[in-house]
């Protein structure tokens, strides 16, 4: 009884997701969506690809947290507009939650959209929301297990940002046996490693999110 | 109709939670349940409360992963009695499943029981699976924003491990801030500031885990 509820709504949710896909092909404006564990570093991403692109492109962001609005108050300061979901327990976010947030943004006025999911490298995972391109932010403090451990994120990811590359020498963390992993789940991924704090690493990511989704 | 169903299900897992905990009451055996982020440092404090307890105490553990039987290897490592629950993509663990991971521990023979549950700031919290004790490890390089951005998991909490303070002073965490949004969510919980890796603070968690717990 349950997993068939379970099916449903997955169906339900991808209907609703290539609805949004739909939407936004139509006004050449393309969707990330942004995953990684709580503290990995999404928000921090956002705030560094703000000071590569201020002023040249307007990127328009979705918040998605259980609870507060501090990540929508740090991309409104970078001058981008910003809405923000609470989903009160909800670990993820779900189709229906971007289509009502995409009512809230100014879609004509935007070079790219960016929703950044619950910190989560688990339910995110099964549930699209009508975007061009997955990105997972790792950062190399989890340690590098987290690959093999948590496969499902990893297989439906396209990019994956190493981050927090400042402090890689203070952890245990391999890029090559996380590269390594990660290929093996997935063979298409295309890796950045990038220091969202200092901003090294990020023009790469950048020139490559522009020719991919501009 | 499906919160119905998500509210039976929770409820069905109280039923077996209870029962759990009757079970191991009988047997004068107390459970922890050991949550947090993917790459927190749950299993490394665990190795490190072995390095403190080896010879002396004898805990059982039961490790909830995606996929991989890696922690459960290195919690046979210490010596101790480990059983691996893979939930495939299952995002927590549930009442039954420790219900059956008992099954194949040697309860008799324990002064403690230990479940490290799936990496997860969200749905771990919602489910009860029997503990004594909860206890979030949230390492330092998480940011301490995350307190106040996942509050369930903080307001069901007994107590708060701060893990990497090896580590501290390269992150912008600060365990003041960290501490005070923790209690505004929870006045009853007790704080712990280690390094799983070097082994500080760990004597200080042990004797307090031994003093509840045993």
């Amino acid at each position: 009884m349950e997993i068939v509820v379970s099916k449903d709504l997955l169906k339900a949710n991808d209907t609703i997701a290539a609805a949004n896909r739909a939407r936004l092909s139509a006004l050449n404006l393309n969707m990330i969506n942004l995953l990684g564990s709580p503290g990995s570093g999404k928000t921090t991403v956002l705030e560094a690809l703000g000071k590569v692109w201020q002023g040249s492109k307007r990127i328009g962001v979705i918040e998605g947290d259980l609870a507060t609005s501090r990540d929508g108050e740090r991309i409104e300061a970078i001058g981008w507009p910003a809405t923000q979901i609470n989903t009160g327990g909800g670990c993820h976010l779900e189709a229906n939650m971007v289509a009502n947030a995409l009512e809230s943004l100014p879609l004509d006025d935007l070079n790219l959209l960016v929703v950044e999911n619950v910190g989560n490298l688990v339910c995110t995972a099964s549930h699209d929301l009508g975007e061009k391109l997955r990105i997972v932010v790792l950062s190399v403090t989890e340690g590098h297990d987290k690959v093999a451990k948590y496969p499902p994120m990893f297989q439906k990811a396209d990019v994956v940002v190493f981050n927090k590359a400042d402090i890689l020498e203070y952890t245990d963390f391999s890029i090559e046996q996380a590269t390594e992993d990660a290929l093996r789940l997935n063979p298409e991924l295309t890796f950045f490693t990038v220091s969202a704090r200092t901003g090294a690493g990020i023009n790469e990511l950048a020139d490559f999110l522009l020719a991919q989704l501009t």
